[in-house]
């Protein structure tokens, strides 16, 4: 059974989702439906771009991931399809898509504007219903994806906040995703290695440019807003309750977090916040 | 498999939806379960009606539609299964049903009253749980509608609030819902056909008692909170960020909207706020 | 197919739910998820051992249950997979688990240790991702309890706040839980008996010490935060719109709620706050 997973704006309370299932499965009945989110604040498609990126590489192959973050609906902006080795990806052509396909090969770049596979009547307001839905489950029938339009060569893509390296060896970058928890989630991404299994060594910042080999360890300097963070730490666990820390996080961000307690709130932060990492090398 | 949808304002908290799904699996292992909403506010039976209304037209033939919006759980109201050529739809009597099956022919009325198709223990107050679930899972498994009850004549309505037309040719409405976005859906409903595929036409506005044909276009006003709408238009997008539109929603009534923001917050708007709107003939 | 639940509390908006069922979907396809809560509070272990407790007895035999409430995650804290005649629970070792078994025969206790039913990469902070999740997609499959690790004795459990009996004939506990709704929900547990079913009689209280048999009737006084509640009643709609009430809720536990209002926020209750009742006997 293919599954269509769905990351929207959409809330939980207007039956919106439930209507695209409903869609899905009067097309294809025997797909199975994953929600990863409709709680992306409305039209944020940062947050969905985060949110797809970090959720998608844990599905398995073959996966129909949609996201409808699409403030422009009803606008002239396209609708894409892309196709991966690992998954096939719809959604609106505004950047909601680019983060989590930044680093696959892509196979097919698609236009979508083949209302064959649409519903009869489109709204203005509601392509998720009317365009998504029905697209991802013609395509989990079965229907080539070169089908559904025009071939293309690329997309919008959303800047990923890569850091900056400044001339005294540290790292610049922002908050760039608040989860539930408060946990403050940075530009920075980490690469785990073989090298980061131990003691001080937490992992090797990614940096764009061929930078030298950097590792955030327990001696690394994180300041948010100004404010120096006292522990560097591999786990929640690591501090006091209440103690704020900065430890890589499972999406393989630096983050910054209070262990049971809202870091978000602590700090008065909020997307944008700027961050500093002062690195160590080996 | 037979798709069974929810809708209810449980919220997410508490697991009440998901010991639902525990029973409807326990009677009926192979149905799919879709989660329309859970999020209708407590105890808002217009709500809940306006969801499933604009919702369940979007499921396939055969989908059961359980609406749990319960305010008089425990009372003497009934419980009702009513079958149309479309669904079957399970919910107390208290109008939570009627909006989606205004324009259905109805098949079957059923009062259900046979605890055979219950658990066997049935709470005062989450009958949810111990009636409705147990319910739809039968049916599901092919118990016929009829099993469940006596048959009935008709259900309690909710009023429609039908757009009352004055003699100086305006509509007079009022706001009957407000989504997650913020836009403001109002009482008129609006019939597409194939003329409003052009330029300055909208929507036929249906209405109830014969008035003339009537169209909504671009020099269509619109008041809401006596304050004037200054744009009618397509989609959202006809309009700068952070403007006020009024246009025929995805729901297919009139809406009044913000553009990437949240109309009912910019007019302190709420549920019953009044709405006038001054057509145009052909 | 097997069920496997999911009760976190990650929240709906940042996926992480959805990777966790990208994760089973990937090591077992054919398994049935259902949601029970994504919003227990964050780190409120007591909100979801209640959820667990309360939605688990509704599912079918052989379900798994994964509850994922883990302030400890990353520190010493063990993994327990429990099995008992009805289900399989699999959470972290910090009391999540204990009410829901707390009257379950267990079969098996588990130290789940065995890195290979995980995901390759383990982070420090989201086991749910990369132990939870994949040990009950193995588990789906087939994998023998034993194989997960190492037998044990026994797991943390909750203090159950068990009502303290005085000896002026008055029980003495606490809100433990407050609904969506606003009920408040007592440690008050009963356990209805055939003599139950009539007029005033709602439950024998199920004291834990040999205490003499009592009931919760239409003349037991209940005091909540030192406020006399005037009806102890079957059902919200026994009283007028508006009106307090005592009854047996749907989890078993005796609750405060007010018919079509919200409880909590008219009497300003908290998790904590103190209940007395006075009970009759016969």
């Amino acid at each position: 059974m293919t599954i269509i997973t769905l990351t929207t704006d959409f809330g939980a309370s207007d039956g919106y989702a439930g209507v695209m299932k409903g869609v899905i499965l009067g097309i294809a009945s025997d797909v199975t439906l994953v929600d990863i989110s409709h709680d992306v604040l409305p039209q944020d498609v940062r947050g969905g771009a985060f949110v797809l990126k970090t959720a998608s590489p844990y599905f398995p192959p073959g996966t129909i991931h949609v996201a409808v973050v699409d403030p422009g609906v009803g606008s002239e902006r396209r609708i894409l399809a892309v196709q991966t080795p690992r998954a096939t990806f719809i959604g609106p052509d505004n950047g909601v898509l680019s983060w989590a396909i930044e680093r696959e090969s892509v196979l097919a770049f698609i236009h979508v504007n083949q209302p064959a596979y649409w519903l009869d009547t489109v709204s203005s307001t509601f392509h998720g219903r009317d365009i998504f839905a029905p697209v991802a489950a013609h395509l989990a029938r079965g229907v080539p994806i070169e089908r559904l339009g025009n071939a293309i060569d690329d997309l919008i893509r959303l800047p990923l906040p890569h850091p900056r390296y400044d001339a005294f060896g540290t790292l610049h970058t922002e908050v760039i995703y608040i989860d539930r928890f408060g946990d403050l989630i940075t530009g920075i991404e980490v690469k785990l290695d073989d090298r980061c299994g131990e003691s001080a060594s937490f992992g090797l910042i990614n940096l764009p440019n061929g930078a030298p080999q950097l590792y955030l360890t327990s001696q690394s300097r994180v300041e948010i807003l100004g404010q120096r963070i006292d522990s560097v730490a591999r786990s929640y666990a690591d501090v006091a309750p209440g103690d704020l820390l900065a430890l890589v996080g499972s999406s393989g961000h630096v983050e910054v977090a209070m262990r049971n307690g809202n870091a978000a709130a602590a700090l008065k932060a909020q997307i944008g916040a700027p961050v500093r990492v002062t690195l160590h090398r080996y």
